[in-house]
């Protein structure tokens, strides 16, 4: 008998030991090794009731059959009458009447997609009660209960109910429909569009299982540098092959909208707004995507932005755009997202182009149109304060967008957890209506009682093994949508059950954690310390360039952004300067309006300060950023030597991959600090300070590094 | 104890269910599942010695470790003394003398990559021995036992011996350097170039073993249609990187020259091989490229052949050109692999040139330069006649080049088994040295003697989870590899070892091989029956169109092949037409000569003959024209029910994956059938047979289909 005990150590040993190539990211389902908490996992859950037999029910009883018998190590099979041990995971209204009367005070407190976990009795019998008012809510009521399971909490006491704060939960791929992903960095698209509809890829079905176990619930699937040919017929039935798969999860497919289309693949000679044929163009479309798609989500839409069409070009506003699109799928429930990142190369501050171009027009959208905002003024910098414009539209439902692709985070080989980026907008306060008005509060609708209330990230996906490129991007869709169901959440709770799902819950897990949470302001450190912004290199945004001065327009060079001269740093937003801090609530320019009270973080955004300006440390401003991007760089060193630290608790393949990429990523912190400091001394005319390592090379070395075949651009 | 051998067979389930997404393909390592038989090889492999320590031992220790545990269930521990059960794996030069006195006899007459399997008795103990002359030989030995085992077959009176036949078994990519695969439709390029050199991916590693477990010994990185940059000292040590990953498992690198490299990087003013810049150029950097990987095996080239860059720009000859990369590579032990695929748009038959340029040029190649010579004389196409340069260089080692990628052969998502199309060619005879001068006979060098010997596969490998999108793709990469060791294995049983291998051994297995053995035939029949070639459509090469008549060359365009005009069809390549068949030996041109002797299957490769042609069957040419698209058609269906026959054998998702693609397949079969009918029906004026299907479609709807976004153009 010891034997064979020992086999099945073996043999879950082996299993574990194969199963780490990172596909299965979060939903692992790892046998669960502490023998006492087995027990007690398997006397709590004996057998499976499910009551109902919609799709989304048969995904979470499918759910339920795959995870309970592969960490509880035992068949959990389907029963048909109540015993100890029963797990009851079904919508309120198809509950037997004993068991309805139990939840139903708890279950009429959530909203239509939230859930109720509950410990109970009926019939004398212990029972785990997993029940919501719709099946959506059950299939999020199981990922609940397997999260607990997965992350080894008690399970013997449930009376959990949660409802998501933010209505639509969405994530944004910029995937080309020749698969090309623009700023990708996991590989190409998941979406085969060529083999689409006939053949169904197993990654749609886990994309969905993904998503609905976080509370995604709307993806937009093609890039917002929209091609037409994704509303052709032959293509709809694509998407609609998609979205049927997708539906069973709760999830609505939407589609980026090229504003041209009309001319494109209608062959109509104008895209204006206000012309009829357009009009009825759109109208039709929309009526055949619906025949299709009963539940289609509806348009997102860049327009005159970066070359992309809009109504503009025709003299008409966005908002005539987005009421024209919003009209069109109004009858059917269909929304649009109308996305305000707009600047012109003759504006004299980038910062301020969607504040001026979009707050004239609040109050001019229809009520299906909401605003989609990045979370930034200029674009998804490692740091940035947020968007004026958040706060600024009170009559408009506005939608923050997020990037979790790291475009400017070190693409695909940094480790960055961005979930405290995320959160560190959430929780601006803008003031727009008083304290506590913050970001949050705007994406919920509980500031201005909206009732569409949205938010985005740009999704970090591809077609890698693990999706995401680097194991850790995993976090931040995993925290994206966490966040988005609960905003509340910490960093530090979200980034604990993500880890102990994807590594097991060990020793391990505090040291994880702990680069985690430090990891983006390490990020900010080594690549753009005090307020810098925009520095990197053109097109592919890889690597550092402060120097570059030549882009097709002046808003994409990092001179226009960092404003360095010998007499200082730094671009002045305030009221003696460009005046974009004016944008703000009177109680957010006071935090940022005078150099020597603005926080170090945000400085250089909104002040042009001299060499010598006194930082907060005592140090001067020359000093510390040296001091700064050293600190980022000793940063990542740090996080290889915590990674070494725990090497005992991960599997070999994974602790191997994480090391080279925190190689690299040292490498790469070294340049940028190098290449940075060695650009930004020759306008300061100061030695980087003696006794912090020097730089390798010479600046021409830095400047003469290209990158023709750098992904992602 | 009942109950835990449940809970064992319960966990050995989970396990098999679990890993079936393909990353694994042919070295799955599943569970031994014969209970007498699984014993029987505990008995017979109780621990492990290898004497020696290279990488190359190394890998073999791995795998064997990975592999013996996962099969046999039950730990292999590497012991230090004989003992029954004893499984060594030592190059004959490290074994104990005892042991190297029971196998020196065989060894020797291995060549220096060839291994010996030996089961025999030593000091009194029953033992497995693994040896070789060389550390490779005994890693392709451990891959040979590990085969056995997984196909299950006994262990017990191992006497077997096997030397390759071919010295250079090659893998050719047409990867570009931004992970785009010409003709790849398994996803992008494996080899991530922006991550190299700092970080290795573990597919390296991995498709380092897949390759060594079927002899695969070298592997050109980069796409033909070559981009210089791969040839500059940055990525010279991204190459070296892959170079470093692949030598323990005995894999050579070699390259993709651009003939004009001394032009793009070298900022010479001229490529021209007979220029003393030009040459002195190539020699530093070969000396570079050898610093850098000591065993670079060399370079091959695609040279004014489709827009490259090559010798002729200059007035030089092929030889020349090859001469002077050979000359470079010389010192070093480099070779050059020449490509003969080379046609004018002015030519009247493309199938004429490579013969007409390069038979002039035998003898002049220095003695490290293969010509590369495509199985056909046209393009891959689901059938050709064996090409006529193929035994018209005697004075030159020829090389034949297979495509693995099914760039005509239904490209992502149709079940082709390759193999029988690779043994038809190199079984084909050429008679250029008298009878049974087979292909295969020309590239093992037994033919002529030649030292050098090589055959190359196009490659079907890309960063989809399985490799090869389709699974079945898989096959052709493991038959490929299998043949190039050992060219006179069947296509059966090569197809019986992959499905065991890869699906496990079960009832299937016979289903399974009788789909793979017929699919290629069937194939034909759908696409281009009776000799008919080169009709899909342009550049993407996806679908019919055989009506496709105005690509920017003639040669390019699917009339220019089948030449149907009212009296008939078929390309007059015989001595009233072409004279492209007076380009084969005498022997030769008598099987296909005449119209009536012809067999069907080359007959409108060779003859223009009319739609009243009495063909063997006894129809007429027009009736087994549409008989034969006919009958692609039921064997698609046909495959389609002998798969569902099966399904209780095969893993869930494996299951649907491939129903999924057998429904598309049949849906693409359909759609050749009757798009090629219904046009060449509007040529022959004759109508599809009452009783066959008809076509869904008028000709006009095929003719309108588009697909501006179909992979790998």
């Amino acid at each position: 008998m010891k034997k064979t005990k020992l086999l099945i150590l073996f043999l879950v040993c082996v299993h574990a030991a194969l199963a780490e190539d990172g596909y299965k990211m979060w939903l692992r389902y790892a046998p669960i090794p502490t023998s006492t908490l087995l027990q007690q996992y398997r006397r709590q859950i004996t057998g499976i009731i499910i009551y109902g037999n919609s799709p989304t029910l048969r995904a979470a009883r499918e759910e339920l059959n795959t995870a309970l018998p592969a960490m509880l190590q035992s068949p959990i099979p389907e029963i048909k009458t109540l015993r100890n041990g029963a797990l009851i995971a079904s919508p309120l209204s198809s509950l037997p009447s004993a068991l309805k009367s139990i939840a139903i005070k708890e279950v009429q407190q959530l909203d239509s997609t939230g859930y109720l976990l509950l410990s109970t009795t009926a019939n004398g019998k212990q029972i785990t009660l997993i029940t919501a008012k719709d099946d959506i809510g059950v299939l999020y009521g199981v990922f609940a209960l397997l999260r607990k399971i997965q992350t080894q909490q008690n399970i013997l006491q449930l009376k959990e109910w949660s409802s998501p704060k933010i209505k639509l939960r969405l994530l944004n791929h910029w995937d080309n429909l020749n698969r090309y992903v623009e700023r990708g960095y996991a590989g190409i698209s998941i979406w085969n569009w060529h083999t689409l509809p006939s053949y169904i890829d197993q990654r749609y079905i886990d994309y969905a299982r993904f998503n609905a176990s976080i509370g995604i619930n709307g993806t937009v699937l093609n890039n917002v540098n929209a091609n037409a040919t994704v509303l052709t017929s032959e293509w709809l039935l694509k998407v609609a092959a998609i979205a049927n798969t997708l539906r069973p999860y709760g999830i609505k497919v939407f589609l980026s909208a090229r504003f041209s289309a009309p001319i494109e693949i209608g062959h109509l000679s104008t895209a204006d707004p206000l012309n009829d044929s357009v009009r009825a163009w759109w109208q039709q479309k929309a009526k055949e995507i619906y025949q299709l798609i009963p539940d289609f989500g509806g348009f997102l839409v860049k327009a005159n932005s970066e070359g992309q069409p809009g109504p503009q070009s025709y003299h008409r506003t966005h908002a005539d755009g987005a009421n024209l699109l919003a009209d069109a799928l109004a009858p059917y429930g269909g929304i649009v997202m109308w996305r305000a990142f707009v600047y012109d190369p003759k504006a004299t501050d980038r910062f301020k182009q969607a504040y001026e171009e979009f707050t004239p027009l609040d109050g001019s959208f229809h009520s299906n149109v909401m605003v989609q905002v990045k979370n930034g003024p200029i674009d998804f910098q490692p740091r940035e304060p947020f968007s004026p414009l958040l706060g600024a539209m009170p009559k408009t439902p506005l939608l923050p967008e997020f990037q979790l692709t790291q475009e400017y985070l070190g693409q695909g080989t940094h480790l960055v957890y961005m979930s405290p980026l995320f959160r560190e907008v959430l929780q601006s306060d803008t003031y727009s209506n008083g304290p506590h008005s913050t970001v949050a509060a705007i994406a919920d609708g509980s500031l201005l009682h909206h009732q569409l209330t949205a938010i985005a990230g740009v999704s970090n996906i591809g077609n890698e093994r693990n999706w995401t490129g680097h194991p850790f991007g995993q976090a931040n869709w995993y925290a994206f949508g966490r966040l988005a169901w609960d905003h509340s959440l910490s960093s530090e709770n979200i980034g604990k059950e993500w880890i102990q799902q994807t590594f097991g819950c060990n020793q391990a897990t505090d040291t994880i954690l702990s680069m985690m949470m430090g990891s983006r302001e390490t990020l900010v450190n080594y690549m753009t310390p005090l307020g810098l912004h925009h520095i990197m290199g053109n097109g592919h945004h890889y690597g550092p360039a402060p120097w570059s001065n030549h882009a097709p327009r002046a808003d994409w060079d990092p001179v226009y952004y960092h404003r360095a001269d010998s007499n200082g740093i730094g671009f002045d937003r305030t009221a003696t300067g460009s005046g974009a801090l004016l944008q703000y609530q009177p109680a957010v320019q006071q935090l940022y309006a005078d150099s020597n009270k603005c926080e170090d973080k945000f400085l250089l955004w909104f002040h042009h300060v001299s060499w010598q300006h006194r930082m907060h440390s005592g140090r001067t401003l020359w000093q510390e950023l040296c001091f700064k991007y050293n600190e980022g760089v000793m940063g990542v060193r740090h996080m290889q030597q915590q990674w070494n630290n725990i090497k005992q608790y991960i599997n070999q393949e994974q602790f191997h991959q994480v090391s080279q990429l925190l190689a690299l990523q040292e490498q790469e912190a070294v340049w940028w600090r190098d290449a940075c400091l060695s650009y930004f001394s020759t306008i300061s005319r100061l030695a980087i300070p003696v006794g912090m390592e020097q730089p390798a090379h010479s600046l021409q070395y830095y400047q003469q590094l290209h990158f023709p075949y750098a992904p992602g651009n």
